[in-house]
């Protein structure tokens, strides 16, 4: 029989009544035919219990006890979820990552699945089994611990599983219905995309849109898995939220898919550096070095011998970037007249696939911020993305004079 | 380096603070030298809140899923011990059941240990570990499935790792702080022992005295381990508490060491029984086939042919008892002319090994309770324990009674 994967994610799992909404929806296509596999988050909360638990334990914490113990909350959803199933009269039963087993890295919290044998489940399956429930976002490393991917892991989890039982579709169950071409919030004429493809999901994500983990996504583009972001909470059809997939299978040619946007952003400008070969180095090893997450870098030579390096980075890493940049001064690696950070600044993106073979996109963003009197403040550029930082005070207009001008409303 | 088990309870980590007392108590024993495995229940509540779930789901719930649910409170308290002795410069790691493995049967919640192989954990104790945390509960089917041993299966899974470890002794760290002559709360004469036998643990812990579970006693007793009952929250030293041993250790030689008592009792009488060869096991297969705790069974012959059969359960058992024989009776298995249950009993009990050698101990206990104008209802012995059934509301009295007869306060 085909396989579906169908994950659910903790606000989708929080309590048993929602548990048994999810397991409905199971049903659904357990009776359509499908042998499916449903990776479970834990139950809204939970996870951030357990963190705090461990925290206050041990703010260095050994990542190996951290995630014995993180990943439990997964393994009550699972077991859970299979006995809902079971009251249902549909045969199901649950899987831990170390009994499938989830093979992965031992890179603990942050591991990476290398392996998923199929063989354990699909014997199930034979035997008349309809239902696999696999407890996500955990594995078991080489030496026989338990691994957690990292936060958001179960959509990972789930791609995985599409991948190595040859699923049919992932359909990704979470609170939103789909992906947008902006967020509803901030711009009312914001449309839901019926399709999107893998490398834009891949700007839209990594930009803040949070709607899937970006290495799930990545996961999805290499092994070519069809993923389904959908409601746990809206209609259950076949074409319901966005599916995630090939570029080819999108026939629409739209210069700009979506506008994306991102409020906490910083930009910092080193005034007056001294040039010379190895200065970008110089600084964006220290910062690295401290954990600052550098997005957008931009160089201008404002006299012969110096010039001033922006670059902007996420608003509450700023006071790390400062003590990271003084600490290179004092140690005489850098050099520099003045540090200036603007940390009233907001990021918008127009991404789009269509980018690559129609011209003129940036050319019309920056006419229509200019219209409305926005002044930009550093510009990126990759091939389907065009990235500004501008004032956060222009974000929301911004977003929706863009949101008009590509006009994204229309289907 | 000799091994030492230590088993925390449900009260002895239920908060971050209490996990670290416990943590301390570890860490004095590390520092005498010895290598040390350490078994925690859950954070107390966190069980209940897990069965709870599982029951609202499922009310016949597959027990491979209950066990899978209810056994991820053991696992967050092991991860978070190993953490906080870490924070204490101990070197600690966490085990699951599986990990070790705790090879049991494949009864689910009630499943037996049949072997827990030492050399994973040895290896690291010679790599320079000092303390294992054990998950305490659980272990893994023959076909790999989580299993549970049944409420209060810590204690027993204990004790088996101190008999696979050949443990100096085996600590069972709780609420109380040690095994009394009799409850406390019923006479205030009731005075802590030192050392108990292995039998008369049995017998006190069968008869409802909760402190260490039936089965973590009678594996103690079948494997020599020496087994130390005392509080998390009084004093750490060698001889605190109640030493759990052979009866050979044991000097003081009493017919008495304890009045145990049961308030939750019935006596139920079959009037007028047709008398014949199998009676008694048409009688009690119903029952027992009912689920009702039978424990004690006398008989009186009335007339020829007829006989009185009486019985005792808990209280709450009565009706499912009443509703087994009056179907008994319908299918023509049993005669009888009538059912009397009376639901305020209790039953006292004596208990010493001390009674084997020592006669006239049964007659001291009827001469002070008929003293006391307490009429005797049922009487049943085995070869260290006199038990009488008696109206509910003489109970404290008869303990007292007897406490003073048998001069259980003198040390």
């Amino acid at each position: 029989m085909p396989v579906l994967v169908m994950k659910f994610g903790g606000t989708s799992v929080a309590t048993l009544d929602r548990i048994r909404r999810a397991a409905k929806r199971v049903g659904v296509e357990v009776a359509k035919g499908y042998d499916v596999i449903v990776i479970v988050s834990a139950m809204s909360g939970e996870t951030n219990k357990l963190v705090g638990f461990v925290n206050e334990t041990s703010p260095l914490f050994d990542a190996r006890e951290y995630d014995a113990v993180v990943s439990s909350g997964e393994n009550v959803t699972a077991g859970l979820m299979a006995l809902t199933l079971q009251e249902m009269d549909i045969p199901a039963r649950s899987w831990q990552g170390w009994q499938v087993p989830v093979r992965t890295t031992s890179a603990h919290s942050a591991a990476r699945i290398e392996e998923i044998p199929n063989d354990n489940i699909n014997a199930k399956f034979a035997e008349g089994m309809r239902v696999a429930v696999v407890a996500g976002f955990q594995g078991i490393s080489p030496e026989g611990r338990i691994t957690t991917l990292g936060r958001g892991g179960s959509d990972t989890t789930a791609v995985a599983f599409a991948a190595a039982f040859n699923a049919e579709r992932c359909d990704i169950y979470t609170d939103v219905d789909g992906v947008y071409t902006t967020d509803p919030r901030v711009s009312a004429k914001a449309r839901k995309l019926d399709k999107i493809a893998f490398e834009e999901m891949l700007e839209l994500a990594s930009l803040g849109a949070k709607v899937l983990q970006t290495r799930s996504v990545e996961l999805a583009m290499r092994y070519n898995v069809k993923l389904r972001v959908l409601s746990s909470f809206g209609e259950q059809s076949d074409d319901a939220g966005t599916l995630v997939c090939d570029e080819e299978e999108i026939m629409e040619n739209r210069p700009v898919s979506g506008i994306a946007f991102s409020r906490e952003e910083a930009k910092m400008t080193l005034v007056s550096v001294a040039d010379r070969p190895g200065i970008a180095a110089a600084i964006f090893g220290p910062l690295s070095d401290a954990g600052v997450n550098v997005d957008m870098i931009i160089q201008n030579i404002a006299e012969a011998g110096r010039t001033d390096m922006t670059f902007s980075c996420p608003n509450d890493q700023v006071l790390r970037a400062e003590k990271a940049l003084s600490e290179a001064k004092e140690r005489g690696e850098i050099n520099y007249k003045e540090l200036i950070a603007d940390k009233d600044v907001a990021k918008i993106s127009a991404v789009g696939i269509g980018m690559r073979s129609q011209s003129g996109v940036a050319a019309k963003m920056f006419k229509t911020l200019s219209a409305e009197g926005i002044n930009i403040k550093v510009i990126a550029t990759s091939e389907i993305k065009i990235s500004v930082l501008i004032d956060r005070k222009y974000m929301e207009l911004a977003v929706q004079a863009l949101h008009d001008a590509f006009e994204l409303e229309k289907d």
